[in-house]
């Protein structure tokens, strides 16, 4: 059994930052994460993507964020468990939690931090007859690298930011671009909506509206998707990839039957230290929800510090927290 | 008169993130601080410092994470007022406001945003005859360049957790280090306690506890103190700095004056959007108070993403905000 203070559910970004604020306060984490490294969707969609809203980086790829947290929190000696689900979690009599993932690791710890991000949601898949059997074989509902759609035909299907942003990134990288949209007026943004307009009026991206995809076919790899239009028009069109973005649903797995309150999709907590409303449990970064929530890894960073000063409490109980800066004492390791 | 969406005053790192911010919803901005330079206290007091927290710089120098942070708001073309101070503010019929400096720039925004940090408080003085002349000369109430005080006697005087630690760090670094404190026992942190007064045992520093300074004296330059202690005993001590530190006392100047609701020394925010109890004024950064409150910087950073999506409706009424990554839309510029 591995014995910790922290359980940290989640090894992207948010949780990795959670280890160094922990350990300024000589709290020691053990993280788990279903995927086999650490980073979460950073590591795992876009390591080689540039993110610029982190503060203090013009520009930074995503992987290399997630090396320079890991730096960052090299002096607290995190432990990890990776490539593993979190499978049971059971209140012990003095208030901490054994935590069993599928392999039957066992963790022991004073505090549970959800930290799981997108990795618990997946996406909403449109009921298209025939669709499973193509996934992975041209069939993908995320974007993970463009650079595999480059000169390729491909077929978006959604009317959302995200159908929207990448028919206007791809229409410079692939071949051939068809957005199809059941409704002629989108939900994304209205700058957005205006630029695909005007890609589809120059002849750059075929635009295809009050029409959903009714089947898909092909021979071991997607070659053909059939469009049926509001008025019942029947089309048939070739393409190499399909990608169905219609937003994410969450999927909690056993996080779903911890009592946890849930509110759109996302696990409700209070702002003044993200703490859930299981006593012990706290839920930091994309996977919270809260009036005014953004989900920005920077705020996640802010959950993270503050959730670090009201878990103290449980690992040291008989303690009083002093709060210090780093930058006059540096960073005492352990 | 200086036109923008939204007047920040204050150019620290959370000031100058903000810019960033609302930069990724097509709002400008124009920033005012007392300083001549931007980057706030790290720029002015210690610019060739580590900073060890901020997430994903394992350490970061403090100049050069102001320097980033201006690399990364270059493209939204801030506009700055250095060196002047707010003097008034005034509300617009419409809502808007005019905000007048002590050398008559006028700046007429739609959104006030104080991001003042701590140049909006002023060290607590203690009540020490003669003190005052030598300010500068010997007398100090913060620590700006630990290297002015190598090889030389200092004095301190306090019992919280900045002259604890201080002390500490002196212990290493000057020829002589008094720490002098009403008390016998810290309101600091305990292991911080611990260790002055393991420091004193081994005779590594002077601690003097019980007493008070009730005068300095000196010829051009502080050349020494007179420690009167509560039974009475009155000494001398010969020394080159005396730095009291009794804390920070708000110094809100004009501010104020604005009907603001001011809670233990810093301005009450709503966590939903940091905004103050007056509309269209927002306050970010370790100017504001809130549950839960760290003064972080990494916090202020949040504070100003949540602050931006609810001051876009009083600078686009008559729009809708949609929220973006730049992952996918990279930094729209203006």
């Amino acid at each position: 059994m591995i014995t910790t203070d922290i359980c940290i559910i989640g090894a992207g970004p948010v949780g990795l930052f959670a280890v160094f604020e922990a350990g300024l306060l000589k709290m020691r984490c053990h993280l788990i994460d279903a995927l086999p490294q650490v980073g979460g969707q950073l590591s795992e969609i876009y390591p080689q993507k540039p993110i610029y809203d982190i503060p203090g980086f013009p520009d930074v790829k995503a992987q290399t964020l997630v090396d320079n947290l890991m730096e960052q929190i090299a002096p607290f000696h995190p432990s990890f468990t990776l490539g593993e689900r979190v499978e049971s979690l059971e209140r012990q009599p003095d208030g901490s939690f054994h935590i069993t993932t599928n392999e039957q690791t066992v963790v022991h710890c004073q505090v549970v931090v959800i930290a799981g991000g997108l990795g618990c949601f997946e996406p909403r898949k449109p009921d298209i007859a025939g669709l499973e059997q193509f996934e992975g074989k041209g069939v993908a509902y995320m974007v993970k690298n463009p650079e595999l759609l480059r000169d390729r035909r491909v077929v978006l299907a959604g009317g959302g930011d995200s159908a929207l942003d990448w028919t206007v990134f791809l229409a410079d990288i692939a071949r051939e671009v068809t957005l199809i949209h059941r409704s002629d007026s989108f939900r994304g943004a209205p700058d957005s909506a205006e630029k695909v307009f005007e890609l589809a009026k120059d002849g750059r991206i075929n635009l295809i509206l009050q029409s959903n995809i009714s089947s898909v076919s092909g021979n071991g790899h997607l070659q053909e998707v059939t469009i049926t239009a509001k008025d019942k028009t029947v089309t048939n069109l070739a393409t190499d990839h399909l990608i169905p973005l219609f937003g994410l649903t969450p999927k909690l797995g056993p996080i779903a039957d911890w009592g946890l309150q849930i509110d759109k999709s996302a696990i409700a907590v209070d702002t003044v230290d993200y703490s859930t409303n299981v006593e012990r449990i706290y839920a930091i970064g994309d996977i919270n929800t809260y009036p005014g929530k953004l989900k920005l890894i920077l705020c996640g960073f802010h959950e993270a510090a503050l959730m670090c000063q009201s878990a103290f409490k449980y690992v040291y109980p008989d303690q009083k927290l002093s709060f210090k800066y780093t930058t006059v004492n540096g960073v005492p390791t352990f």
